[in-house]
């Protein structure tokens, strides 16, 4: 008999039918790689043929980019109480440079693991953590530098395609020469393409051994831009059904990443039922839970604390860890004159640490330490920009840039060791100062992958701030930017609800769309041009099939115009 | 006794509890200009002061542009049946070069006007309509160009500026060099700037002489960013009362002009209502209504009817008219490859007369009988972009850009008329073909203000398609465009309801903003300096208040974190 309290069960089962209901006119398909086990999800929609007033011929199906993993298959029975399966298993055995451990390794794992009264918050299928063998590197970036294609990279590489081949005679391929400011965005990526942006540090797949579950996915400026999403509040019993609930529902509208910021004490177990549930990578700010550990005194942190803490997590399969190592002591004056000082959560930890101690950080000064974690588990690095700035006023100023440019001189130790990095950006910039932003880190930090909050171009719309932060995300996506993360109508409010999610993964999707249309990736104007099409020849039912969110469309258009007849029109 | 409706004045005195109700913290004041009649109203928003944790300090209240006229003045008492004092009505008379005729000169507005049906549904206090004397000029373009500095030109001048110079202690001033591209923006604007901008046609003020009741505002590069909204669907009696509640709404939340897109048979009375009670310019596009006056057969269209229809709203007030004069019959072959061929329901109507007569359309060939209809009245030209693109697939084509130079030349002939001259533009435009549009609107339109609508920036987001447009909206307007043309969740799916104009309306304005921000604008960042402040120091109530919409805002606080406590924290 399971030991999770009936309660939790039943709400899991709620979720099923939410979550896994297929969209409109959709089916899942599967992309086959070069062996049996790479099978890529897609979503395909089926179009309608057009009317003889139209000249009738038939549409093609559209492939479109899918990030909701098992939960949209019809075939897959969901069982969130077991996890999902362990796609990636087979690759990670069969490289032989890791081995199973009899438990967890970190002490607070360890303490957490053997406590009969988390019995009824515990996911109860955890495996054995997986490290890298003594003297191994189980990065991604190691496995590319010694030009080893592996199944992840060839698994990203027919996922950005998108079988766009199969359109080639259908004029939907028909696009604007774009602007990419000098990215090298291929007409087709293939499994040595990737290898080799992965080798120079230009792109990422956060895949830690630990994490089997997950789809790969590629962060780089010359992939699709991606989305990232936050989730996690308090981490009361109940809650956790929400958080993994949201995590799914991030999935379903298209977050290509999750970020689990939960708070609270079963803050442990919470991300356990995340992370076997999640078909998506998920990174952590861990130095969120090491404070936890010592009762919010930023003061009191060590780092053999820290240290225990990204062992843990990092046994638990998170796949990027945000770390703010490049909040240096001298940066810290350089805010004193600020409107809004340091908004940044692990920024401000930080620097009281460095204000009590009147030293460097930990993580600047163990960073090769850090490292050496990252590469037995493959996490990636999320280099925390925890000078950002909280107001137009402080964009773009003297804190903001000097910690860019350790950042880049820590990418450079994290790639010596073959360990996988991206690049925090901000925050509120107005549009003109964004451009400047991009090019700096391209240049501070060689390329690595950049991943921007917003920015926000205005400060004076709370309430819709994921609209005055889509505009500028759209442009530094369009100027180079790999990920952009979310911001939900309930920025600087409180905490967003599922339609806040759903809300904030959607214009975060048209941002990061409207960049790959201007940088011109390949086939990024296809749906575009058979949502035209659609609505030139009054094909409302493929209007909403394509439409990013095709339950929305469909209920504005019923509002005012709900006969069936002014769909066929 | 009057003949309207119980129903209809019911109706409208619901309206005055929503729309007249004070903004939050904020109180109506008036800049004084030089003569007691040049009383320019704006909103001011009260601060708190910093709290002795953060030092103790007094904050100045901020100034805020303010479109929503009489609405939010307590002081005066709203009476839609009656409509807005004609605040302009003096100095129109005292420049003794209109008068006033017995009637309406067109024949339909006579028709109206004497059939005694309409009495239920007509405004009862419709003044005479005026018109220039014979061989004069009533346009602002004319006085400007002859040296005459008006009371709307003074007025405009004092509505820009927002008392900024209160500030000039207050460190809120404090902003970033903006990118303006080549735009004149002076540090303060002074009233023979103002005359100036208009004489060389590079600003237009809307102010159709019978229309006094308007508050002028000013459209041009150099000036503020202004957003249009739109409103109106079919005329039954009992939407009049929603169709003027829609525009005061929209005044309300910031829109600084309107368009009235009404159709059907009371539409003439429709506009008598909104305009006597519009406190910022109206425009209309007139061939809608000719069509309606043959039953909507584009190919009966004839020169003489739509001359009618010109006086008529022209005596009525419209301050602009939208004219498709640039479809031209060499461009319509030019749209058959299209992927949505023509989407302007203006530009169709033309195309479609041009093809049945196989000649130039009558928008064209009177081009200059029109501009003397323009000037006796001051109706402005928003010369209407009928071959604008209605996908990313048909942007910066060659029968959009054709059109554009046409519009070109056309805004030369209307200057030599004195007439005032906005263009219209996209549409659907991938953000990196933005910037061409403006650059050849600049260039071939010899910078007459741009007016665009959008530009949407991806297809695949109906239900989204504020944002979509604001992306692109925010970028034109920094790269110069005067006027962003509103766009509402329900584009291309249905009609707004009054939550949708409020969302389009603040969506639009954050863009307009963030366009300010970008290009420098003296001043724009100052609410911005004040939000971030009160941020930082957790002045929830002020920050509330700031706020583009501060009910949302709190509402949205409110959600999560209800009690009163949190708000001071």
């Amino acid at each position: 008999m399971s030991a999770i309290p009936e309660e939790f069960v039943q709400k899991t089962t709620e979720l099923s039918g939410e979550v896994t209901r297929p969209f409109p006119g959709s089916r899942k398909i599967y992309a086959q790689g070069s062996r049996p086990d790479i099978r890529v999800g897609m979503r395909e929609i089926e179009q309608a043929e057009t009317a003889a007033s139209f000249g009738a011929e038939g549409n093609p199906p559209i492939t479109v980019y899918d990030t909701s993993g098992p939960y949209t298959d019809p075939d897959i029975t969901i069982n969130l109480l077991e996890g999902l399966p362990a796609l990636r298993a087979g690759w990670i055995e069969e490289r032989s440079d890791s081995e199973c451990l009899e438990g967890p390794s970190s002490e607070f794992g360890r303490l957490r693991s053997s406590d009969p009264e988390l019995a009824k918050l515990r996911f109860e299928h955890i495996s054995k953590p997986r490290r890298a063998k003594a003297g191994a590197n189980v990065s991604q970036m190691h496995y590319a530098r010694k030009g080893i294609i592996t199944p992840e990279m060839e698994y990203v590489a027919i996922r950005e395609n998108l079988r766009l081949e199969r359109l080639k005679d259908s004029g939907l391929l028909r696009q604007h020469k774009g602007q990419s400011f000098g990215a090298s965005v291929p007409e087709r990526v293939t499994p040595e393409f990737v290898r080799d942006e992965i080798a120079r540090g230009r792109a990422i797949i956060p895949a830690n051994i630990n994490h089997p579950e997950l789809e790969p996915m590629i962060i780089g400026r010359n992939f699709l831009v991606k989305v990232n999403t936050n989730i996690g509040n308090s981490a009361v019993t109940s809650s956790i059904a929400e958080e993994v609930e949201k995590m799914v529902w991030s999935t379903r509208w298209g977050g290509d990443t999750v970020m689990d910021l939960s708070t609270g004490k079963n803050i442990h177990e919470t991300r356990e039922w995340i992370l076997r549930n999640s078909p998506v990578p998920v990174g952590t700010v861990p130095i969120y839970q090491a404070l936890e550990k010592v009762d919010g005194k930023a003061e009191d942190l060590t780092w053999e604390l820290f240290r225990d803490t990204l062992i843990e997590q990092a046994e638990q399969g998170v796949d990027y860890f945000t770390i703010h190592a490049g909040v240096r002591l001298k940066y810290v004056p350089l805010t004193a004159d600020r409107v809004t000082g340091i908004v940044s959560r692990g920024g401000s930890i930080m620097a009281k640490w460095c204000l009590a101690h009147h030293e460097e950080s930990f993580l600047y000064t163990r960073f090769s330490e850090i490292c050496e974690i990252m590469k037995a588990y493959d996490v990636s690095f999320s280099l925390g920009d925890g000078l950002r700035p909280g107001s137009l006023a402080d964009a773009n100023d003297a804190a903001q840039f000097g910690e860019l440019e350790t950042l880049g001189e820590l990418t450079k130790i994290a790639w010596e060791h073959d360990v996988q990095v991206m690049i925090e950006g901000p925050g509120h910039v107005p549009m003109h100062l964004i451009k400047e932003n991009m090019d700096k880190e391209l240049r501070d930090c060689y390329e690595a992958p950049f991943y921007t909050l917003g920015p926000l171009t205005t400060d004076i719309a709370p309430a819709y701030d994921h609209i005055t932060s889509a505009i500028g995300a759209a442009q530094i996506g369009w100027y180079g930017t790999a990920m952009l993360c979310y911001v939900t109508p309930k920025e600087h409010l409180g905490l967003p609800n599922k339609e806040d999610v759903r809300v904030g993964i959607i214009t975060y999707k048209i941002a990061a769309h409207a960049a790959d249309l201007a940088k011109g990736h390949p086939g990024a104007q296809v749906r575009d041009n058979a949502m035209s099409k659609a609505r030139f020849e009054f094909r409302w039912e493929d209007q909403f099939n394509l439409a990013l969110d095709p339950e929305r469309a469909r209920e504005y258009h019923d509002e005012t115009l709900p006969k069936d007849s002014a769909k066929v029109a």
